[in-house]
């Protein structure tokens, strides 16, 4: 459930679907979109994202951890519920372990997790989970029906303790409120040992300084997905403590010489690999304690800078009221009319889950840890990290381009610094924190930089882009791309998913062609041109599938086209995957037997039987997320349902983006089918949900689908604006018989970016039987 | 052996005892002085120094490593033997496993060894020890006829491979030169997990990156002495190699999700905790490889900077004639002549010894990595590291007020920028690379500032000086103070060790009160002179010893005067350390009875059967550094022999300060009979030799002994210079029979620093017989 905060209700204009006054078109009244926004969508199943609070694309992400579970048992056996965490909370949990200032957003796989902070009463207890003598750990127990959120903000009834939680964040500080019930002995913890996963195997360093009785700073450094990874705090709290201390967890450890302080109690220095802080207070029935926890990638120093430029006060609605006008502003971009109350949920929800990541990841004086360790300055860009490139190449970053292109200009200038400080000069692949996690596969980046080029945005340099692009392209000894070049396809025996990398790297080059193009480069545009069509080599015409083959020449035998194991392909079957050439769309259904043929595949796919066993063994595809055999909850198939307009079948596009809108999004805590993948998910929401979706990321072309608003106006950073007005909308009509751009026709099924941006009226007009 | 290289003999002026050319009057003459200092000495049993390569205070102290010993064993138990190895070098041993560029000078306990460098050919090895399957490890034999060591040069044949090494050393850089005797496969190991101690058990985290055929780059973090150590180095080889590798030691770790490179082998990211890594050659007959290793305490782009602004080039022998001349520099500022050649050896290998630690702990461009763990800028000074402060405020820091001035000046600086930065508001007790080890007891900073004060040394802010002595005095939880403070002492049940520390806070406090006499603040003077009276407070008339006192005010029953445990004083006992008042010696004389008592008391100290485990029990004492019941071995006691001054038995302390020259110091391997503590022990006897000795520091006094050297010329940084002549100077000679400055003879038995220095001739009469 999704509570909103009762005065809310009587601060704010309502967008409604039937309140004519706050569609779009009365632009200029302050609009409160935020109420539109449920950040418990998705926390249920494999969503994977937080309802804690934070600004957009701001370095805090603080949220609540109910991550009960150890991904190791004390055997070493493997717990696969530990998947359900990766953004550390679950909404089916009833406890609450503490509150972190670091979460992914909808990630496939997790870190992070920094800095948990657990307010209790009573006697002091250390152990999260449970105390040693059997007692019940320092966690609480909560109910949903005492919790809310909204973009900026977050509430929980502790009730353990009865304290009332409250957190709020600016950019680099995250604010703690804690209401205590009674006269009382507090504590407030700082768990310098908590991680989402992995709870104590991750640390290798921390670091805690008592500089004096209201403040501390300290440091930790992971060795998780971020292999070498440091991040910094400055934690102020509004009454002094009374007394504190730590406890030392290290199960093994040579810390010096011999010792004559009481090291645990009021020294007010700790260091260790595993420490568990704690700060004493006496409280009064009713007295709140807060605390402003400022982060920094670079130091104790840069963590005190960032606290006192961001937040130098103690009003806690301040700083909440800020991260909801910094939430209404994005928000803003899109101002939708749709058919349900539940629909503007579900649309603003998603647009939210688009401006949680990248994330902001320098401080207030531009320093920032760069890829070397070494710490650099950013000359004039915001450096972003969190890059989970293989998702959200795809729809977000398209989507940065009409409602971010100040934020994509500057991703793509952080991606070029983490370029220029690779050892391997490779732009990124999966990068956070200053560390290359190496997930997944292609070089996704390039897709990026491409659709930045031909659509014009920002000022990176672009000759920088594509040598930086050609670099990463040649990096032999990365996943296959030797052997790509030398047999023009990956072969299976020399590299495992040879088929999802041959595929995608064709589909990358072609993206640098794309630059090469655009910089006038013809040597450089004809030669990855030419390798943009090595995906046909790994084509088998006698099966008419996408197939594995050795470096042999030969295909592999015992191939079955259903599996997503062992097959050539990554999370993934030839049947769907086998799908992917984005920028060759006609010459693959060609291959696959021209139009009709084509069609007769995409209708098998969303319609077959599909054995459980080939869902089971795959990580990120559930039940919850498939059509058939199309995969909606995983991202290799995010442009398949707009397939259909290559075919003489455009109403099926349409018929199915409108199925996908309806099943696998909704306005409850289940309201994803899979990863949000850092916002990937979410955008093709968005795009579909307005009618049209970036199939060929690195061209300037939307294929047109069904919208699903009634009306919608996205206010372009140039200052124009784009109005979409779905005539006859309703849940039936769900095709498309005409659209226009500016009064005129459009012919054809796609639109370009560059003609949107200029500003102006689409129109479709909705019907309930395909036309188009 | 000492071996000096045969071209040295022909390039340089000798200074010897029969040239009369070459004696200190020949100031112009260029003289290298270098060829009296023997590395070696002190590499045996327990002097802790190491004969490597490096400039005078280099932050870059590359010495051979033959430390096979783990202080653990597998099921933990302790190994003893290890405490020999505090400098990584043991002159018994015949094997080498590499050599590491960080390694303290003489030091009570260890930490380290930073970043080992190992040539081997064949077969890689990457097991130091033992091959896994029971063949030799990586190291080497060697043997000292084929081994010599000069300042800022060393040079070893690795006999195992027949590889000559050769290292010497800018301040920031380890220069390393390899011949290879055949045309072979070549290795050069970097073993990331080496630490002097502990070999395996000190690493947090490492980092290297392969920047191109012949840089790397990288750094580690330690938990040794230094619970929170980090150095970054910047490694460049000569001639690129062919392949590298590195192979990880972790025994667990999550090390993110799955990877699908070959890591261990040409992939230019290596990360963990304990790692070996390697770069293959090959290798000619009599082919040359160099190596330069750069490091910083900052960053890896700090390690870099360094590099390129103190060895641009690769001409190894211009590097190490430049460390020649630095070494001369120093060394050239007290200019000797002795009875023997002996002699001169032993006086100029304790002046280099002097000039060890503390170390340059700065980048080139003044960055520094402060104690808060904070990157700093050093504001007009360079900042220091390494302060074994319970040893050197003795005589090492009152000889820098005569040689070094403007780097004890800057030491001071640096401890007061430490207490800046200290979260206690303390100056440093004993700490190196931006850690404090609370090694020993007292606040003895702030003898070393207030010997400074009253000797007009620099121009560090007095006032910021006397206000952080008095803040270090006043952190009651710091070892007893606030009980200190309440009790007038400290009582043994509230804290160990407890006249000892009674004892030297009242000298501490003594020393607070002369700066604030200095600077007129006389509230201060009071208060810290009434502090400085406490060490009565543990004396006890009725036995005539200072003995631990209860908090009940009783003194403590079952009191051994001869024991050195559990009796109140670390590293000592009643008989020695209880006569630790420097600074109120008269008063402490008539509390022990009297000149004639005190005087028999002295000669019992010097002459009495002491029971072995009384020496066994005390790590820093063997029965190679006591005579009776003396230790001078050890510093608590190193003023003692002068304290016949101060009786009507003065030609006893000369008698004394004679024989503790003769026995307890030498030219040969053994010629330390203790840790040189960073150099304390070698000031010991320079300033002996040359005839006085500073028993308390913080005044300007010098008591007279009885000097060493037939003539000295001491050249002052103001210009000036004190030549000292010992008239009839001889083995037999031992007592002074008058002393002249400037022509005047000297009444009474001290010298005043701020008279010396303003530069003049000191005259000692020698005679057989005693009549001062």
């Amino acid at each position: 459930m999704f509570r909103l905060p009762p005065y809310l209700l009587c601060l704010v204009l309502i967008v409604s679907c039937n309140d004519k006054k706050a569609t779009p078109s009365s632009q200029n009244k302050v609009i409160d979109l935020t109420q539109h926004v449920n950040p418990f969508i998705g926390t249920s199943k494999m969503g994977h994202v937080f309802p804690g609070a934070t600004t957009p694309f701001g370095m805090v992400q603080l949220s609540p951890q109910t991550h009960m579970e150890v991904m190791y048992d004390s055997i070493g056996n493997y717990n696969p519920l530990t998947y359900e965490y990766c953004a550390g909370y679950q909404y089916k949990d009833s406890t609450i372990i503490g509150f972190s200032h670091t979460n992914f957003s909808g990630t496939g796989h997790s870190d992070l997790g920094d800095f948990l902070i657990m307010p209790t009463t009573g006697n002091l207890n250390l152990e999260p989970l449970r105390h040693i003598n059997g007692q019940k750990g320092f966690y609480s127990t909560f109910s949903h029906d005492k919790e809310s959120a909204e973009p900026g903000y977050y509430q929980v009834d502790l009730d353990s303790y009865g304290i009332k939680a409250e957190l709020t964040a600016s950019p680099r500080v995250g604010f703690h409120q804690y209401t205590f019930p009674n006269k009382e002995q507090a504590h407030i913890i700082l768990d310098m040992m908590y991680n989402v996963y992995h709870h104590d195997q991750k640390n290798v360093w921390t670091f805690i300084r008592v500089e004096n009785d209201s403040l501390i700073t300290g440091y930790r450094q992971t060795k998780g997905w971020a292999r070498t990874r440091k991040v910094f705090f400055a934690l102020s709290f509004s009454k002094p403590f009374k007394s504190y201390g730590h406890k030392k967890y290290d199960k093994k450890g040579y810390n010096g010489f011999y010792r004559r302080f009481e090291e645990d109690k009021n020294f007010p220095e700790m260091a260790g690999k595993d420490i568990r802080a704690y700060f004493d207070f006496d409280v009064n029935a009713g007295e709140k304690i807060q605390l402003k926890m400022a982060l920094s990638n670079v130091s104790t120093q840069g963590a005190l800078k960032n606290l006192e430029a961001e937040i130098a006060h103690w009003n806690f609605n301040q700083i909440k009221n800020q991260a909801k006008a910094d939430w209404n502003l994005e928000l803003s971009k899109i101002k939708v009319d749709m058919l349900s109350k539940d629909q503007l949920t579900t649309f603003y929800t998603a647009l939210y889950h688009t401006n949680l990541s990248p994330i902001i990841y320098e401080d207030v004086d531009g320093n920032y840890r760069g890829l070397d360790q070494n710490i650099h300055q950013s000359d004039g860009f915001t450096n972003y990290t969190i890059f989970s490139l293989w998702d959200t190449y795809r729809a977000l970053h398209p989507l940065f381009n009409l409602t971010q292109p100040q934020r994509n200009n500057e991703m793509i200038k952080s991606m070029l610094a983490h370029q220029e400080q690779s050892v391997h000069g490779m732009l990124p692949i999966w990068s956070h924190y200053a560390n290359e996690n190496w997930c997944m596969i292609g070089y996704h980046a390039t897709s990026i930089i491409a659709d930045a080029m031909v659509k014009n945005i920002g000022d990176f340099d672009q000759k920088q882009a594509l040598n930086a692009s050609v670099t990463t392209a040649n990096v032999d000894y990365f996943e296959g791309i030797g052997d790509y070049k030398s047999y023009k396809y990956v072969p299976e025996d020399k590299s495992l998913s040879s088929v999802s990398k041959t595929l995608e790297y064709a589909y990358n080059d072609w993206c640098i062609a794309q630059m090469a193009k655009q910089l006038k480069q013809s040597n450089t545009q004809k030669s990855f041109e030419e390798r943009a069509d090595y995906y046909k080599n790994v084509f088998d015409a006698s099966i008419g599938f996408m197939r594995p083959r050795l470096s042999s020449g030969e295909f592999k035998t015992d191939f079955d086209a259903m599996d997503t194991h062992g097959q050539g392909f990554i999370e993934g079957n030839a049947w769907n995957y086998g799908l992917y050439v984005p920028h060759d769309i006609k010459q693959m259904i060609e291959l696959k037997g021209g139009k009709e043929q084509f069609s007769l595949h995409l209708d098998s796919l969303f319609t077959m039987e599909i054995d459980d066993k080939f869902i089971e063994k795959t990580e990120d595809i559930t039940r919850d997320g498939i059509i058939g055999n199309y995969v909606h909850g995983n991202e290799p198939g995010h442009h398949i349902p707009y397939l259909y307009n290559w075919t003489n079948d455009a109403h099926k596009t349409q018929a199915r983006v409108r199925m996908i809108m309806d099943r696998m999004y909704g306005p409850t805590v289940e309201g994803l089918c899979g990863n949000d993948d850092a916002g990937q998910m979410s955008a093709w929401y968005i795009f579909s949900a307005l009618g049209f979706y970036p199939v060929t990321p690195g061209s300037p072309f939307y294929d047109l689908g069904s919208p699903l608003v009634k009306e919608a106006r996205i206010t372009l950073s140039n200052g124009n604006t784009i109005t979409i007005t779905a005539n006859n909308q309703s849940e039936n009509n769900i095709y498309v018989s005409e659209v226009k751009w500016n009064g005129k026709t459009v012919n054809g099924l796609q639109l370009n970016h560059n003609e949107l941006t200029n500003g102006g009226e689409l129109v479709f007009e909705m019907s309930k039987t395909p036309r188009l």
